[in-house]
């Protein structure tokens, strides 16, 4: 089957999931991305690469921090942005998604970055851009539902080939509430196409989706087993809204059984690096000794994260 | 009486209202709109116009559709532009309406962009400038009340001339809600002024304003009578909010009495256009096949409004 | 003890409270607005000082005007500004306000401009940035609780400055809710700190701080005494959640004790000058003929501000 994310000539044109996009257009990513790391520090942190673009931050969904994330990006690649919060827009009028991007793409739009409570909205914007004659709108999924979260995994992928430079030998473990999280999902994805020989899920039972070890993945229930040799550790954030529900008896419980502690982090390779998508809970699923230990590298993925999506849209907006 | 809206020099100062606009400001705007209607096409959207300009969209009523055509206007004409939704602000302080425009005006903005729920504040708001010397500062209305909606109007007219080259010989209707409808009175306005021998007004006795046969309006309460023959439609938006009301039953019955549907877009001539200010309700004032038929130019609409708003913009920070 | 907003070379490294900030440092900023009071005429109002430095307003507590305020300086000293209204943010997802410290740290944030409801929060931010080895990401308060509002201070040094040429035989009077007010603090220091020679502080004993005399400060109960001879009043706003407690028996009551009126106005000196940090409440702390009066420099005390923030946000870039 095409894949929708890729032009006639194999190029990024959405990017949507990380699964199915092949390994080169990953690389591609990351190699780009390096070049933006420096501009970070430069007096003048800005490229001319997107100037007169314009980048709609659709945000169905409320999410500050990550809007915050594409925005600087974008004008650091000096484009125009415009911030929409749609749940206190339009739709409240009643206007359908598609209308309001109908909207939007007539305004000469040039990219849609999406962030949707619903799986596969951003997938539903680009195919309908392409129904109608847009296909030169490019849409960024910047999170929808558990399905999919691309830059927050190619973000992970750059920290990860920063500090360990080769993925071809490595042993990672993704930490927590694996079932609800699209974090999780994108790193399997990406950590499969680059090679990674062996990824591991750590978690209660009930945070563990099923068919994971269908995708490669070797499970663990217990955190002490499945943190034993490990060079890089992904913990995932605890959302506190499922505490209440049956899937968790408590904050203090979880951290208990599988909340990274120092003890806990000397099981992996001395070398181990520490990884958090953020924001944090401290206490829940992380100490805050490990988080503000010398192995964690969750600031600096967030430094990464503003390359990785200069490099992301300012590959898409050439394409 | 002196057009508040006009300098001496007779050029425009502020766009209040298309009432009493003289036809060569309508015209040379509608002009400078088309040379900006291919600048959306371009590489770079940006020209330098209102390079170091502020301009301050001051929204006492929420509307993100129109704030973003505005702020996408801004843009790229190169001005500064600060959002305010003023409900949320200082109002809320007790601070009063002209207080609030002396301080803006005191931190040298060059524009203001008002959308208000009271007919005539953006009125107020010009007189204001000029009793305190800041003359030189530019309102624009953005809709206010039931009164105005200039630019709206505008596009209106611009999306017109674009599909029938000539206003002289053009039947056009305006279709639904026309009592609470700020649009239904500019465009009605803006018909005038160009030329437009027949315009009608179709719509349940409830929803017809007193005083449009003055305005040289044919009015008709069936639309199959109101449809015949005409060049254009104008379909309005139904606000959901009057449907609890005494002055509609049910949108349903709405649609069944007044809703275009295909059969009787049939009425018109064949080559009629279908026009909608957006946001939609289909199913409720238009049915989707007529929405997404091929007579419908709802969508550019959309894209003329961006260019008109440049125009309108850099027609008044230019005189 | 240092003074944690001077770097080693004695340069201005943030601006926290006036307090303790040397008499040079401060008539160094005002004499750099100065130099931007007429960018603001200019056809082109931005000059390239802060081109691609990213500056983050930082307001934990709602302020459409102060917020306002600092994103036109910065947008006219050509930065790139992001807003975030935190409250409604990330910390709503229990991350801590230092994690947030962080992580737009490590985005390369150049600049935080903090309005927070806590007294101290931007002192503890400027810290935190030293603690964690980001020293030259520069803070800005821009009101911390009752504590200061060093910018608000500033500029009413500015504008005094601006009428009176000369501090150093100056009586200045600061009227009304003494207590509650960061402004007062702050002008209070400033006001010492240029040297001037009287500061009288007038209002009901219930919102009278304590410790004013061993600041060097004259208090006064009785209005008509304390406006005697003044060269400059500056009005404090009543809040009007104070009204509802013990401390005031009501607006009215306020107004007839303590409103700046024409009468009252007349027991300054002629040349008196009246200032107010806005936004007023007419008929409570002032009369309305008094803030529209020809002896009111409230207007121009906003513009100045402007070139004030300017002022201090260009000499940290350049620090």
């Amino acid at each position: 089957m095409h894949n929708p994310q890729l032009n006639n000539n194999g190029e990024l044109q959405h990017l949507l999931t990380i699964e199915g996009l092949p390994r080169d257009v990953v690389t591609h990513i990351l190699d780009t991305a390096s070049s933006f790391v420096s501009i970070g520090d430069r007096e003048v942190k800005k490229v001319p690469l997107m100037r007169g673009k314009s980048v709609f931050n659709l945000f169905f969904e409320n999410s500050t921090r990550t809007r915050t994330t594409f925005e600087i990006a974008s004008k650091r690649l000096s484009a125009d942005v415009i911030n929409l919060n749609i749940s206190a827009s339009s739709t409240s009028k009643g206007e359908s998604l598609l209308d309001t991007i109908d909207n939007l793409a007539a305004m000469h739009a040039d990219m849609f970055v999406v962030r949707h409570a619903q799986s596969g909205a951003p997938y539903l914007i680009a195919k309908h851009l392409n129904d109608i004659g847009q296909p030169h709108v490019h849409v960024v999924n910047a999170g929808d539902g558990r399905h999919a979260h691309p830059t927050q995994g190619l973000l992970d992928m750059y920290t990860i080939r920063h500090y360990k430079k080769d993925f071809s030998n490595l042993t990672v473990a993704i930490v927590g509430d694996i079932l609800h999280s699209r974090v999780a999902r994108s790193d399997i994805h990406a950590l499969t196409t680059l090679g990674v020989p062996e990824i591991r899920a750590i978690g209660p039972r009930t945070l563990l989706p099923s068919g994971l070890e269908q995708m490669g993945v070797r499970v663990f229930t217990d955190i002490n087993e499945g943190l034993k040799g490990v060079d890089v550790i992904i913990m995932l954030r605890l959302q506190n809204e499922r505490m209440s529900g049956a899937l968790l008896p408590s904050a203090q419980e979880f951290f208990k059984s599988y909340g990274l502690t120092t003890e806990r982090l000397a099981l992996a390779r001395p070398d181990a690096i520490v990884m958090h998508p953020g924001p944090m809970n401290r206490g829940v699923e992380i100490e805050s000794a490990v988080a503000d230990g010398s192995q964690a590298v969750i600031l600096p993925q967030v430094t990464f994260g503003i390359a990785v999506r200069m490099a992301v849209m300012s590959i898409l907006a050439g394409n």
